[in-house]
């Protein structure tokens, strides 16, 4: 698939796209949606969309998008025909005005739909008979309906990625603006949901950060390369362009401001399972923060609250944590919906039966849903209550025990593993807090426990005298125990920095 | 889960539900959609759901479906709650007319659902404010919004499975017309794609109406015993019904027609999985037959074409079999959508952070695709045409070699394992025609390599001698070699036939 | 698919099959395993195994296991002809010892299916060598490779579930003791994460052993219908078998114990959907207990302990739940398994080019995984430590608030919803124990604010007088607001011991 | 994740890692397996694996291959280590040696795994036995069980990733000689199954090479990129390892040949999803192109076999394309082991309770089965056998209506859309050749119908005359309809040279 032609100005000041389809450059999303259209056909909402598929992405993968997409197609194609001579340049400029003014109607064309198999068929014939006899014979003229409604569907994925990303990469803002805040607000690291080692909350929001950069990243990079218009005719040869088939292709795709692709990518399916993997992957990583903040915000664990939890008809003391919820609920719709992409891949010769139809609506529900995802998300830690005394005081509740492994760390350097190991397991079997902690790490020390070896077995031999209390009150010190989560917290902070200053780096996976 | 109480008659004249929704036993669709509502929003549909979600399911679990499904909850929660004497019978009476006849708007609904997290609480308050104060504290009373919710979900799964049944059930009959019409229509069975022995049509659409008949039963199965209503409160312990609990949910379940479950079933969602493994089952099914449909109706093959194939815009000859494509395309979501179900299994506690909420779109999405894969199969089925002429033709494309195990099958009764495999496949190479076929094993029989055994190994003694001409032409007639493919028709159909006499029969997986 | 034949005793007292494997009823595994095989190939095991393919299952379907299947299968099939007279009773005897008791090895079988792309063609070879020449010929006959592997499956998902079936039991069997044992332990029902209402820690064991009940309710379903043979020769006709085909069919699947068939079913799968179906909900309920138990074993909640929790290499105070995660690692591969399975029934003609092929390797994974879930929930639950001391203190962390929802209901009653509802959301906000919380409520009941209705909206009149500090006291008492509880959990202890009592009741799903 | 370090040498000649482990620069795989391990434990096969699981890469991902990759990491962390002083240099020459030498055996070390909940924890206390009482303090020292069992994770996938990225690519060779060699072999493309339209097989095949280099370029990527070590300790903070952790991360990524992350990896699973995004698109691909070659190795289509076919052992005659099914059902796996991995990013905090666990066996049997599929495709393609007579004739079945297009496009621009459309669906109805075709268009072209308008709508007006019959005839050669066949060929050839002389491209998703 590589390497994509750049989408270049055809050079052609004769007939220009209009405006806002200009758009040079991938990162273009090949046109606003003009207002006839817009106001023609009221959105559609329900009971469960403004949860479920809230935020920007569900006007831009709605029906109203992909007929917007499908007559941007249209136009661009009859436009790039026009450049190369082969249509007339007013049936182009006919042809581009009616597929942006005319407001055809979704239920209309999805009622004709059933005739062909695909809305192509009955939208072409709409606009064939709105153009008038002079012109309808260079609309959609050698396409093949898969070369409009896959290059439609790359559209509709550039309008969608847009502001997917944007929640994305404000929801990372939140990310970074909490790792600053708390770098020194001190929490239990868990591990198997149980307390394990002190860390910082700001380590713990610079993981999430960087985990959304990545996907950010991936976003990116599937948006830059992988969007390509598909024009290739049924069999995927060209042949009803004659031998202006490859040069009508950069123009066309330059026009819609997608990527030319080598090859017609009809029963390639590639480009589609690269984006699905990267929204697969997007939405985990946003189902991990969610399932954090649901975790910390638990009644017993208290350190997270969002700004305007949940109520309850019955419960008037609840503060559910609605946005992470949300976030948990749309970001498991995406495994099942990459499933079926990558199974939807196998697709029969020329065109699939049944494979290629397979993929409009998962890809909508995908879009949808890890935009919904990366929405609430962004709500989520916009308005992230911290409980910084809550972890300190959770912190605590194992008496000191979380330090057990610098203890031990120590006292395997100074007397030999064996001997630390059951000296701290010892020690922290009954210990309420740090001070009583490190009370009974002094007497064990102290005592005689220290010389006995595992039977038949040589004793390691100490290196070096046991701690005494005051270090042993050092060590048992959580501040004194974060390693490298200050260094790491800057690193996240500086990358997600640098993408800032740099928009559109050489992104890596 | 077991025993269900079956749903009884309450057996309280004071307090009928409306007309449609006292619908005694278990197929009772709890209500017919009543005129307000149906009126007061407008169908939506779509560039893609005249395709993909085709057919009669689609408006059962549409948002108007839901709000009708969450209203007839919340009415016979209220009028069981008057029969047991919590509720004054006025309260019931004016809940249930206004959840009738109140024409609730499913997008403000859904725009108030984001504050709690579900379209219940803002449906609440909405009623309440309609029932006017001096009942509103008898709606929703003691229920958590989940009980709803729930509740509806299994009368929208009850008023889907009906259609979608009905249609598994028509293209069954198509099935069978085919079975008993073609029973005698010989044509080549493929095993890898390749041609392998002689069966009938007949008994390839047996194969199908076996399993359209399973299909039907599983969803009978789920729509008579695994749908049930919840009803537990916000933890299950019905303690917010005091002393009647138990009670209420008996009248409560007899009232929606669904089952009564032993236990609320808030977090055990056997009950969805159960309904989702037979939509997926069913989906399987339907996308088998559809798939083979294709692969008859290949251009090279010719066997089956669709009353009505689909043109092409540009290519006249084209007869695409786009009822059958569509059904692929539409029984493909199933995989991934019963995963997405079954991943959501695992919900924490006393209600999910997330797995709950990701239910609802799914179970839409796969009750559509299922009901339109059913939708599709049925007009594919119904209108299907066969070429008995080219099914035989098709036969005869590799010169009688089809028969070849049956002519192995006699020569190794006769002349061993071993020597029967090697004139056959020897005589099978080069044959263009059954005669010819007929005429070279004879003459292989004649012919000396029949003494020769493998170098250093016993010949395996023949124990009869090697037929002539006329057996051979004979034992090449693929007619006489169907085996129990007659009796296999009938046992379909007999069974099939003996269903719709019983038409609930005890059902089998 | 019914109605199935009841496998009956063939009556002929000529050839048993050897002890074992006459296994009358649905109920019996086909024959243990010969020792020949068991000993000459060793238990594969190895660094994931134990973990994730713990138990009994992983020994009932690794490749011995297959291998003994598959030679059960072909005894069978001889046996069954022999009683039909179609094979020498001689033959049949010597091809049933040498399938008994030769030890084949899997991998110069597995190493042999390469050439015909399945195991059961380099079997038979390997079969009929060592059988020599007289009975060669009655080895496999008739039959074609799917028969023999569809069979097979069948045998190996029988001898799978028995197992699997007793380790679900049997963690049963303990979610009944805690059920039993703890119906008086009060602790937080949470919803979201967030405490809700006062639940009993029996209510909450009930419900998982309801959920266990009905997932063994579901594996003995499967297991007693649709478990099946297939035999049908390659193209379903049963052709190669002359006249006695049906009846073969029926001799066939009583040797072998498990159900007749209408019809083959080589590319109806309908009996591995519903296998996997019913798996795939196992899987989701044990998922779901083990999630609870993970949750409430958190260091911050404290509820629950396993016996043996995991202990760390250097952090010696971890007490992880190693069980339950594991049951939680095994139960998440089923979703993705049972969607391959669902996707393969999508089979061209009369066998598959791929997708029959494809069935193999995820029907052992899913059997394997759900075994190995249903093993350690057995272990996790056989031992789990209840701490009730803390149950009851978690229930106390937010000083009463739980019972808002009972207060309210009774102030609702008295003085409308909307003055309930403020009061209570004013009393709850800054209690810190249930004494303070009746204070607080006290006063607010003696207080101004009871009388202001919202602005331009009559206050719903109130109809009986607020509690005073005694009732309230008794309000806010969480043994006090179990509702049902108790009843329903003596209604799963019930239906449970009455299951024991009838060890194969008529099972709902 | 980035700018991720690149793997730098360390510049310390006083520790070299053992040969074969010193393996600079991102491409190594860490070191070949040694011989001790690899002679002590047996290659576990059996009855499926060298079908499902075939080729190099099985090897590459089983137990020993597990085992091997943990050492290295353990003995790579105590090398890195000893280059920071933290670790005596004898110390790490002992471990490392241990690691490379000593026969650890899989089985005892996963029997082991059931205390911790992995086999990391059983093989450091073997590992620290064997070292001695000198040298154990120095195993595995800071670090925690995840980031041991994580690095093995990438090096296993490096190690696979290797061979499996061989296949693919030569199979895309041998697609590329099919491209060059069949530029000009006709036959017909189709579409739903149906012949749309002549194409040649060349562009068939170059498509293939597309698809194929565009895998190997996602693999490529992700092995170069997404590989990295995983260092942090239990929260991530590296704390164990006082100052020097972000340095000796770089020095364990540099021994290992991996990338050196920003940040610990532990529960931002980014990594691991886009290797299973790039695998399962591997799998679409090849997948697609073996369905492809299996309808066309239909007997009624016979335009493709299989070098060496897959015998029956009842049909002599059949031509199994065995490799390309073989494919199928491996790369069918794909989709839902992509899902459980994707589902599996949902992790808990520092460690998850279960869905890190759950990644283990669907990576394993992820690259197994893809590497499978990528083997036998390799295969597939090596041997394949066109029949170009075949193709040529099929083209020939419809009598030129696949030329219609091409006619309907000249008569359109000469008479108007809507007659060139009627007059070319009358003259295909019935045609038996292009030549009859060419009479009867001819005919049509001469009669009165091409002057009556549709009723009530002006006839688009004819603005040239219509084709004579030698234009038709030539219009009807489908050697003079293949458009840019030719061109695009040469694209996907040069392409695919270009990515041989340059092996490491600035790859393109």
């Amino acid at each position: 698939m590589k390497p994509f032609s750049s989408p270049s100005d055809p050079g052609d000041p004769g007939l220009d796209p209009p405006s806002g389809d200009s758009a040079a450059g991938p990162r273009s999303t090949g046109g606003e949606v003009p207002d006839r259209l817009s106001t023609s056909v009221g959105l559609s909402t329900g009971l469960f969309d403004d949860l479920l598929a809230a935020g920007p992405v569900r006007a831009a993968v709605d029906d109203r998008a992909w007929l917007r997409a499908l007559l941007d197609v249209e136009a661009a194609l009859a436009r790039a025909q026009a450049r190369l001579g082969t249509v007339p340049q007013r049936a182009a400029e006919t042809i581009s005005r009616v597929c942006r003014e005319h407001a055809f109607d979704p239920a209309t064309i999805g009622a004709g739909a059933t005739d062909a198999g695909n809305p192509v068929v009955p939208l072409v014939a709409a606009l064939r008979a709105t153009v008038g006899p002079d012109h309808a014979r260079y609309v959609h003229a050698g396409a093949t309906s898969q070369d409009v409604l896959d290059s439609a569907a790359m559209l509709v994925a550039r309008r969608a990625l847009g502001p997917l990303r944007d929640d994305v990469e404000r929801a990372a803002t939140a990310a970074a603006r909490l790792a600053e805040t708390h770098r020194d607000t001190l929490l239990p690291a868990r591990t198997l949901l149980q307390q394990a080692l002190p860390t910082s909350f700001g380590l713990i929001a610079a993981g999430w950060l960087s985990a959304l950069d990545a996907a950010t990243d991936r976003l990116t990079l599937v948006d830059g390369q992988a969007l390509a218009v598909q024009l290739g005719g049924a069999a995927g040869t060209l042949a009803a362009f004659g031998d202006d088939g490859p040069r009508l292709v950069e123009l066309f795709a330059a026009d819609l401001g997608l990527a030319a692709p080598s090859l017609p990518w009809h029963t390639d399916r590639t480009r589609l399972a690269d984006l699905a993997g990267a929204l697969g992957t997007t939405a985990g990583s946003l189902g991990k923060i969610a399932r954090d903040v649901t975790l910390h915000a638990q009644t017993e664990v208290g350190e997270l609250a969002e700004e305007r939890p949940g109520g309850s008809s019955t419960l008037p003391h609840k503060r559910n944590p609605i946005a992470a919820v949300t976030v948990i609920a749309c970001a498991s719709q995406a495994p099942g919906l990459v499933a079926t992409l990558l199974a939807s891949m196998t697709q029969e010769h020329q065109r699939a039966a049944g494979a290629w139809h397979a993929e409009w609506r998962p890809l909508r529900a995908l879009l949808e849903s890890v935009g919904s995802a990366a929405y609430w998300l962004r709500v989520c830690l916009d308005g992230l209550r911290v409980d910084a005394v809550r972890m300190r005081s959770n912190l605590d509740l194992t008496g000191g025990a979380l330090l057990a492994e610098r203890v031990s760390a120590l006292l395997t350097q100074r007397l030999g593993r064996q001997q630390a190991h059951e000296i701290v397991a010892r020690a922290t079997r009954h210990s309420a807090s740090g001070a009583e902690l490190a009370d009974r790490l002094a007497a064990e020390l102290a005592g005689p426990s220290r010389v006995a070896a595992a039977p038949g077995r040589a004793a390691e031999p100490p290196s070096a005298p046991a701690p005494d209390r005051a270090e042993l009150t050092e060590l048992l010190d959580p501040a004194g125990y974060l390693g490298a989560a200050d260094q790491l917290v800057d690193r996240a902070l500086h990358e997600h920095a640098a993408r800032r200053r740099d928009p559109d780096p050489e992104v890596t996976p």
